[in-house]
């Protein structure tokens, strides 16, 4: 049993779960949670560290035969990213998708975040995104990692599950979907058409921009069609996960 | 100029910042931002706080005549809710809404929220009724604070604008509205009509419950209807604010 937060595996924990960087240097991300850990495919797991408090409680069946380190309840906190921890956390793989992962079936249903910044918009959307039957979601660079321990929280499980890929510039992207047959919309407060009055039952792709910001121009520009979701009152948007949703949502309703 | 964070003044926004029992007290809350000060009631503002920085790069026209307290950076940032704070705060008086006030439009689309706890979840989702053209919020007492800042911030000014109304027990406002000819609709994992598959062109209300547990037996049974939003994958559930928004947000595309 770990009983020292000086212990390297601890420091090391500590590093994955604040720097991108060590993450993508030893090609792993943090999944903390009792429904995480459960949920999680067993071939990506490397590692498991559990308290002693929820070890002696759930028994040595709960790990099904995974290794786990056991950590005092003192340092399991110190590797911890919420309030209340479970008492478990795993190691895992990072994931290799590329675009053919996300063309499996005939009319693929995409989703492009450009320059996405807040780790719960991100979780949410690629846990809304599982729920509308998405199948995958590219985003470029300077959006925020997904990766991130609040961006897997709020996934809820579906980062186990959604194809997904960083690219330098999503420009680049676009030819490859118009290639496929897949038409892209620009969700832009300027959109001359109303959301609800397209045909989303063959390939799509949306572009949803950044939360202040929004779309930029030049990818908006190189989007086929621009479409606005309409509002009453006096706002002046919606948040980015609920205007992503509302969209997802759409094509799977005209697809049932 | 206020210069010491033992002013008691400042002392009291710092109550007024973290305690629901301080505000209702004095029955005020705070906003916080430029945006938020800019769209605030003048009718509702008690006060205003500004920092000497945005004071003099603002000039007094910015206060368009509103007595303001200006505060040394180092003492706002005593009483700032957020890492990169703007400069200015305002108390305004607490809302004194009342079921008439939701009922004005002839087919009224009003949300009842049991137990929500996220205080995000919540601002979002009065921003998001807001541009649905949503005519009020009920909440049990149980639920989170609207007036806490973290509520109001995500609201985007949408507090500002939206009726809403804490009510005991939201089971007692359910007789009130079927006299009013709204019809109730349960957001329910256990739903058997699909949410597309309803006609929400007449008065309607969703009924939507806590993020972990969903809504109570008591109040989901003494709903008119159970609906469900179809999810595909291995998803338990939506996010309690995605799931609103695409409900209110299908009420809204029924109506166009």
């Amino acid at each position: 049993m770990i009983t020292s937060t000086s212990n390297p595996q601890v420091k090391n924990l500590q590093q994955l779960l604040k720097k991108a960087k060590a993450r993508n240097e030893q090609d792993v991300f943090l999944a903390e949670g009792i429904k995480m850990y459960q949920e999680a495919p067993k071939e990506q797991i490397c590692k498991v560290y559990i308290t002693k408090t929820l070890y002696e409680e759930k028994g040595p069946d709960f790990l099904c035969g995974l290794e786990a380190e056991v950590l005092s309840d003192h340092v399991y906190a110190a590797v911890s990213d919420t309030k209340t921890p479970q008492g478990i956390l795993c190691v895992l793989k990072q994931y290799r998708y590329r675009i053919p992962d996300m063309m499996k079936k005939e009319n693929p249903h995409l989703l492009l975040l450009e320059d996405l910044q807040d780790p719960g918009n991100l979780g949410t959307i690629m846990r809304t995104a599982e729920g509308a039957g998405v199948d995958g979601i590219i985003l470029n660079r300077t959006s925020v990692d997904l990766y991130n321990p609040k961006v897997i929280r709020a996934t809820m499980g579906s980062v186990y599950r959604m194809p997904f890929l960083y690219v330098d510039e999503l420009s680049e992207v676009l030819p490859v979907l118009k290639e496929k047959g897949i038409h892209t919309y620009a969700a832009h407060l300027k959109g001359k058409n109303c959301y609800d009055q397209e045909d989303y039952r063959t390939g799509c792709a949306f572009l949803i921009g950044n939360e202040s910001s929004g779309l930029s121009g030049k990818l908006s520009r190189k989007a086929d069609t621009w479409i606005r979701i309409p509002m009453h009152g006096k706002l002046e948007s919606l948040n980015a996960a609920v205007a992503a949703s509302i969209l997802m949502y759409e094509v799977c309703r005209q697809r049932r």
